[in-house]
């Protein structure tokens, strides 16, 4: 079931609105067959362990499918995993987690039941939720899962005093963002931070998978030339503001291929709605600390990465990652739930989730 | 040495100006004797040790005596251990750390070698010497060692934007300050501190041992009843202000048998010398932001005890744990030295020194 996660996350960030699925078919001890989803509209990660397996001649009557995710029941853009399995003869599957799609939902594991084979399930279960947290979320909710990034000082401050923020944190843990917006769809980040930081906001080169940039504006007062408005085959960016603001600037984006959205509504809801639309099954925010709070208001995060350098710079008026909640009391802090450590190079990184 | 060490901190908080010292004496395996150092004026560990093993009539000449720091060789208020040693006819003595004080800087070392013993030194150094950071850096300095502690969020708030903190941390942490504190000498806090918490900074009785509780306050405005006038027999106050302040309140803190100090200079530096006069090793800094950028600017601080909830509290103008440092640029930030993570309870603990 662990290689079925790590042949899943090869696709990672690729495969929405889909999930991450890895499959790896075993008989007597003997690795016969193993693939990946690719990207949504490809085979299914089955599909290519099947065909794997069926090369190889054997009576797959004794061989073990294990998959990270309950096979398909349906018709969507590729025929029913459940059907695939069952004409390949294979004698017994092991499923990680349920897929919670209405479409699915253990229709899949009782197609497979009926069919008079063997069916295991909830292995490594949690490790292959929390593989999909993204998707599951997507299925439950309509919206993309949000993720809440920051770097800080170990005295709480994103930048100093005269916000100055270049680098809080040391390489690796940098090279740790690039991979966590490897695995995201999209990143959202507001127009304060491409006025002062002028970030790219890219996987920097680690794959060819970029997400789409996406930079929320009230004003649309923008610079002309940011690192944002680099648009190649991969890199993809998205401002969404409001209409009749900076007509002009709207213009010479449009022009350097950036996407220009009008809404009459940009709170961090509507924004998701709208990626969750595009396919997005993963988001990450990062922003600074209104356009983060308003984030979180609205229940647009779920998960908290928090990089901690440790070093002090203090500052009175030097901001800290998070503004205003409406909280007044310590009592009603937000609690983060399964918080985790990790040491990241120099750096620290406590990631957690908001109970919702 | 693992067991000198453990022995050497029964006595934590309660040895200084002198270090902790455990000792161990040795033979075939079996431990003859044991001790540790329990206060200044009463006998070192090493006699303690010998007095034991003695005690068991063996021939000491193939005997191990184990000790974290050099034993001493003069004449302080006892006898030098390094006499007591050689005249117990001990044959080896393995040394954790050599003692910086001027008056024994590998002297006690030299005079065991003179007399024909095997000395082995360098034994858990590191661990050694961390023990006795407190008494090291006095020696080096003549100021007692800083240690500046702080509760935060995740989001790097010590208090919401109305001022209120109870509680950040959870009640394993809070019992880890408590134990922090009986390593400390003196607390200093500030005026504010008092106001608005009304601490008690008590080892909440973990052990007999209480450090002085220390407040520096500009204008000794003070509330009369609060939980720092009360005195008892382990429980000192040292009020420290300027002259000419709040006179009234002073003779009222003094009735109540509160030691007040008036110093026309309360800088960071003033009171360290202070406490550094007063035979104290080890100093906890649990004060706000205001007062504790003011000790780390004047290296009155080499190490920081940041306590981290997995919490977010938010807060445009909530306070983080260090105001201004005069720091203007990122790459100026202090940078801590060895840092260490712990997961005490529900939070988390970053500490680290500040390199000077």
């Amino acid at each position: 079931m662990q290689q079925c996660i790590e042949l899943a996350r090869q696709a990672r960030g690729q495969t929405a609105p889909n999930p991450m699925v890895g499959s790896v078919i075993v008989k007597n001890g003997q690795i016969l067959g193993k693939g990946f989803h690719p990207k949504a509209g490809q085979p299914h990660a089955e599909v290519f362990a099947i065909r794997e397996a069926v090369q190889t001649g054997e009576d797959l009557s004794d061989a073990t499918l294990y998959v990270n995710l309950e096979p398909c029941n349906h018709h969507g853009r590729t025929p029913p995993c459940s059907e695939a399995i069952v004409q390949a003869g294979i004698g017994h599957v092991v499923v990680g987690a349920i897929d919670t799609d209405p479409r699915v939902a253990g229709t899949g594991c009782d197609r497979l039941r009926a069919a008079g084979i063997k069916v295991t399930t909830g292995i490594l279960e949690q490790q292959c939720l929390e593989l999909n947290e993204g998707f599951f979320h997507q299925v439950k909710t309509n919206l993309p899962f949000g993720i809440f990034k920051y770097a800080m000082t170990l005295d709480g401050k994103i930048a100093t005093t005269s916000g100055h923020s270049y680098w809080i944190t040391g390489k690796e843990a940098r090279q740790m963002v690039h991979d966590l917006r490897l695995g995201c769809e999209a990143i959202i980040t507001g127009g304060n931070t491409v006025r002062l930081d002028n970030p790219h906001l890219t996987t920097h080169g680690m794959r060819d998978h970029c997400p789409l940039r996406v930079v929320v504006t009230k004003s649309c007062d923008l610079p002309e030339d940011a690192n944002l408005w680099k648009i190649t085959d991969t890199e993809k960016t998205l401002v969404i503001t409001l209409p009749n603001v900076n007509l002009q600037l709207k213009q010479k984006l449009r022009d350097r291929q950036v996407e220009v959205l009008e809404l009459g509504d940009i709170s961090p809801q509507v924004i998701m709605q709208e990626l969750g639309n595009r396919g997005c099954n993963t988001v990450l925010w990062e922003c600074g600390g209104r356009l983060g709070a308003a984030a979180i208001k609205a229940q647009m995060v779920q998960k908290i990465y928090a990089f901690i350098a440790p070093k002090l710079i203090g500052g009175f008026s030097a901001p800290s990652p998070i503004d205003d909640l409406g909280l007044n009391l310590m009592t009603d802090a937000i609690n983060l739930v399964r918080p985790q450590f990790q040491q990241i190079g120099t750096d620290f990184l406590i990631t957690g989730y908001i109970n919702t």
